[in-house]
């Protein structure tokens, strides 16, 4: 017991009347506010004050008048009143005796945000800007796409909006890649209908999977890509930061082309994989084509030879300070830090910014006509334009609010393949684009997903295409089980037969009856209303407590420095699963009337595993947690704010809902779409999950 | 301003007092607690209250006095007393005027976070006595019996000798059971035969489990057993706490037999189920076996009669205020505390203790000649008596040291069925014999355990011996799987296909695989030797977090009053899922010169990861943990220690045998017994486990 007697305690002057503080007390367990007692004596009137606090008095001996912002009220004993954050409010004694009153006060993060109009929380950001590698639009979104950077990115954009947070999510077309000229020739569309049927399938696919971005950009259509990047490229080139220099390229005497990228093939000169022009997938690293083993053109399949061109160069070694600068506070993977070491030690080469090409953004500096922007430093201008699109929509002013802003916060989410260009040339390009740009501060990388063993080819048709996969199946199914296998650390290898086990066991199998088991016991033993809790069994509070481990340990798999879905799916697998063993044993508790106290507490405690599974599970699988939300009697829309320690649903709050639970495809995800089984149609997985 | 009348709002009657629920309410705004106003009369005292959120009592008019666990102290208006989360507190007024307070109450994450965690216990128990119920030696040892107590039993042993305690295990054959003739009737065997027979394949069972008792008692070779039986039988008769009454009792006229227990079969005037005589292994609860529905002879399949017989009896309902005491202090599961509670609701019965046999140990009282003791009581007298065995090794000097001593604890396992003897009746039949015996302080139960749905039954040979088994696989193996599928609050079923396709992709798909990499990559990259830890990376730091929480849930798993297997087998297959999730993850830092500082932490901290599932898994895989630990570097005989916060391994030590840890049967737990292959025929399983 922890006591502290008035008697014996030290009365002050404050406030124009005689206080005694009582809380914070050194010696008691802290609390969430403040506490005095405060006396007048007759006639008395304390000073009219305001502050950023709310606060509560109540009254305990005496009578008198209290005085918020103008208003007067008569108070005796027992009367309780609340003032607002900066309500001025002062408190008279009217009476012939002493007027005693309990003062309560407290920071209200909302209630004080409210009445400043924008004021945050310390150390929050002001903004939290998440990007994904906008894709090439040679091929639709396979599901290996999804469970790299485009869900991930979409968790964590629902679970740092759920935290209050204001965040924007963007992507969009890298319509500008070789890629998509060769895939076109392939089909015998133009490289124009080639991005735009791709880049509408992407769409369709992040649309039926709910993954949702404030901007996907599409440079065909944009007002601001085109011209960002050649605004980027110029103020680059006018400051210095590009050199002209006259080198041997590629080339292909039979087709008459500069071979780069798409257009050749043959061994990396770093790891010996097989690999593109100008990068690696296999080890990340960027090559000068000249240098691969063995090219070859891949249109003709025939031998390339070497024609010297003056092109322009960004030279990364003159960065080399600023880029190992950055390292020491970016978060990002071991693989990543390796690949960074890696390169650092080897010495940065100086990167072609233009290639010889009739595809992309042409060169706008005189003499290299004929060329067009690398589309790798396309992107990194693209990543401001999609910004400015997010001020469009009024948001924001300008895209600088973020990009130059202290308070902000940049997290970008990528493949590993990638790594290179996020981790090492885009910083020293903003840098030298813009010395007031901040980085980002987290990368969250993914490795290859495969499928059923090999590598998803959408040139191979080895492929399953989301947007097909989404038209079939519950798309929370299929974001919970890419969450829980994604390829996080090391590839991982997507199985039918696998997904559909799991889902299976997992959701239907174990989440759906308990949900609906627990919706039956509280409509059978408590008319289908939350209890109170009761008196706490050893067993309860050991569940109380290892609950609130899962959600801490959920929150910290959400952090971007400690990302991983995989983490997050099988903490909730687990949370269910305790719960429903523990909902089983203390079932045995229902109708014991001496026990009628622990029976409320158990039930009470599922209901909370319930609220706190909705929770948890609300960025990775946003239906099935609006769903439980609303059964629990939260009204609709899903639990929009995230609790560190999820309060006790309210005793008396309907909850019957969860009698009927379930998981299906929601009307909007199925859609119809004519051109669905035209895809990939070597692989039509048809299948079934059901209970 | 937002304002309430105390005046005009209702007073209601609740917690034992009246009171006015302040906060929450509609029109105010949020705060982060609630609060009301509760009076007490002089002389009321509100009711003793435990709740997981922390409360602050102001005190604002009259006197009395607060009580927080048991602590008083006197208050007066203007202090102010803190209640901790799950004190039980209460208030009462020992003034002549009304007493008011403002009780204020919050749930503070952190302190029931700490409560919860912290519920543990004060000052270390000088003995922990372990029982599991004697096994009746009608049969051998199946599989349910293993999953049942044994298995919990010796993991908790060993788990509390690693925390330094001085642990007894004990257990022993239940011979005196009928079930043991009508056994030997069906097998042509005398009693004496059976008991010896079937004693001998229980203990063969334990030993090739590694389950080690301190005393396995057998009465036919006790000195102490019989004796301290009767001793026991005659002090309660000398001390009236025994009746002798005439009453009806079953007979069979065709066997000229008195029947009861193992005798005669009917239904369960309780639950409805069939049942044998005395008690009904599905609620149960007891029965006087004259009250069975539909009795039948279970020698001759025929019809019974009733005679009157004098017999003695232990009046159960004179102990209930001490009954009901010892269930506010044990630790039980919800589904025995709803037993208890139901039984002490329908009134205790009195108990025959003597029944007409000619197998068992004869009651010593004159005028009951041709009667025995009832076994159940025969069994309380023999978990002194089986002390006494611990005694006789030295080890202590006589039972009562553990027995009689407050600084001692005593833990028991037991199946459900078995809860009425153990929650009812033992407690008063040890107080009524010494009021000085200390009752046990915590009950780990299990449910049926089923084989393939169906309950083990060794009548219709429908089971699998735990000795056979353990013959034929790798003994941790075993305990591994039964501990994960436990039936620890529902029942489960033993499956071979489960068993071997867990064992196969846990054990020796994901544990073994992860090990050996470990070793192989220490052996590699750090000559064979623990590297010390360097720089620290957030997402290493992260999982050393991670690992100390699982380290505390095992822990807490592992605490009586929170018992789970289950969660202990779950939390050790987590550990080691993240722990080579983080290593595959961390490889790329492998070679890289500038970042060889975050890659010592890396191994380092697998290698703590390693040592820790060594560590949490000694008490249940003492075998694996043993190898691990040798191949550790830290000797044999595995780790004897548990640190609540394992310490690294220490840099330099050699730990390259991680390369060869394997799972297999050690040759001891093999053996060879000629009469393995002939019990229960009609099951051979023929299980291959290899990887």
């Amino acid at each position: 017991m922890h006591i502290r007697n008035a008697a014996s305690d030290e009365w002050v002057r404050a406030y124009g009347a005689s206080v005694l503080p009582i809380l914070p007390c050194g010696s008691f367990p802290e609390a969430p506010f403040g506490a005095m007692w405060a006396e007048l004596q007759p006639g008395e009137r304390s000073n009219a004050n305001n502050h950023h606090e709310t606060e509560t008095l109540f009254f305990v001996e005496g009578t008198g008048i209290a005085i918020v912002d103008g208003e007067s009220r008569e108070v005796s004993p027992g009367d309780v009143v609340c003032v607002e954050p900066f309500q001025a409010h002062s408190v008279q004694n009217t009476g012939t005796d002493k007027l005693r009153y309990l003062a309560v006060y407290w920071e209200d993060a909302r209630a004080f945000a409210n009445a400043t109009d924008g004021a945050r929380e310390e150390g929050a950001p002001s903004y939290i800007l998440v990007t994904a590698t906008p894709p090439t639009v040679n091929g639709e979104l396979h599901l290996g796409h999804i469970a790299g950077p485009y869900l991930a990115g979409d968790v964590y954009r629902r679970y740092e909006a759920m935290r209050g947070r204001t965040v924007f999510y963007q992507s969009g077309s890298d319509e500008n890649q070789s890629y998509v000229v060769t895939k076109g020739a392939q089909k015998g569309w133009s490289p124009v209908e080639t991005a735009r049927w791709f880049g509408d399938r992407v769409e369709l696919a992040l649309q039926r999977l709910d993954i949702r971005m404030d901007v996907y950009n599409r440079p065909a259509t944009s007002p601001h890509h085109t011209e960002f990047t050649r605004e980027f490229f110029l103020r680059l080139y006018r400051q210095g930061a590009l050199v002209a220099k006259r080198a041997p390229a590629l080339h292909c005497e039979r087709c008459d082309r500069y071979l780069f990228e798409a257009h050749v093939a043959g061994l990396c000169p770093h790891c010996g994989s097989g690999s593109d022009g100008c990068a690696c997938e296999e080890c990340a690293r960027l090559n000068a084509c000249v240098d691969l083993t063995a090219p070859r053109c891949k249109h003709c399949d025939g031998p390339t030879t070497e024609r010297e061109v003056e092109r322009l160069y960004f030279p990364l070694s003159r960065y080399e300070t600023l880029i190992r600068e950055f390292h020491r506070s970016v978060a990002m993977s071991p693989h990543v830090s390796a690949l960074c070491a890696q390169a650092l030690e080897e010495g940065l080469p100086d990167i072609a910014v233009s290639h010889v090409s009739d595809w992309g953004i042409p060169v706008p500096v005189s003499g290299f006509e004929g060329q067009v922007i690398y589309v790798w430093m396309e992107m990194c201008a693209g990543y401001l334009a999609a910004t400015q699109h997010v001020a469009d929509g009024g948001a924001i002013e300008r895209w600088e609010c973020v990009w130059k802003n202290s308070g902000a916060r940049i997290v970008q989410f990528f493949g590993f393949d990638n790594a290179y260009f996020h981790a090492l040339l885009f910083p020293a390009l903003w840098k030298a684009y813009d010395p007031e740009i901040r980085l980002p501060s987290a990368f969250v990388t993914n490795e290859f997903y495969l499928l059923e063993g090999q590598k998803f080819s959408s040139s191979r048709e080895h492929a399953i295409w989301a947007a097909d996969f989404a038209a079939s199946q519950p798309r929370d199914a299929i974001r919970f089980y890419l969450g829980l296998d994604r390829p996080e650390h090391m590839r991982t290898s997507f199985s039918v037969p696998q997904y559909q086990e799991t889902v299976r066991s997992e959701l239907f199998g174990t989440w759906v009856p308990w949900l609906n088991s627990l919706g039956e016991r509280v409509a059978a033993e408590f008319a289908g209303r939350a209890p109170a809790t009761g008196t706490y069994t050893p067993g309860q509070r050991a569940f109380l407590g290892a609950l609130l481990v899962r959600v801490r340990r959920v929150e910290e798999a959400l952090r971007p420095e400690t990302f991983s879905l995989a983490v997050v799916a099988e903490e909730l697998c687990g949370l269910v699963r305790s719960a429903r063993r523990f909902g089983t044993g203390e079932r045995y508790l229902a109708g014991v009337t001496e026990l009628s106290a622990e029976h409320r507490t158990a039930v009470a405690l599922e209901l909370l595993a319930a609220k706190a599974l909705a929770m948890t599970a609300a960025p990775l699988m946003p239906d099935l947690a609006a769903q439980v939300w609303s059964a629990l009697g939260f009204g609709d829309g899903g639990p929009t704010r995230w609790e560190s320690v999820p309060a006790f649903v309210p005793a008396g709050q309907r909850v019957h809902g969860l009698r009927s639970v379930a998981i299906s495809a929601p009307a909007d995800a199925v859609g119809t779409d004519a051109v669905a089984d035209a895809i990939a149609p070597s692989r039509q997985f048809v299948l079934e999950v059901t209970t």
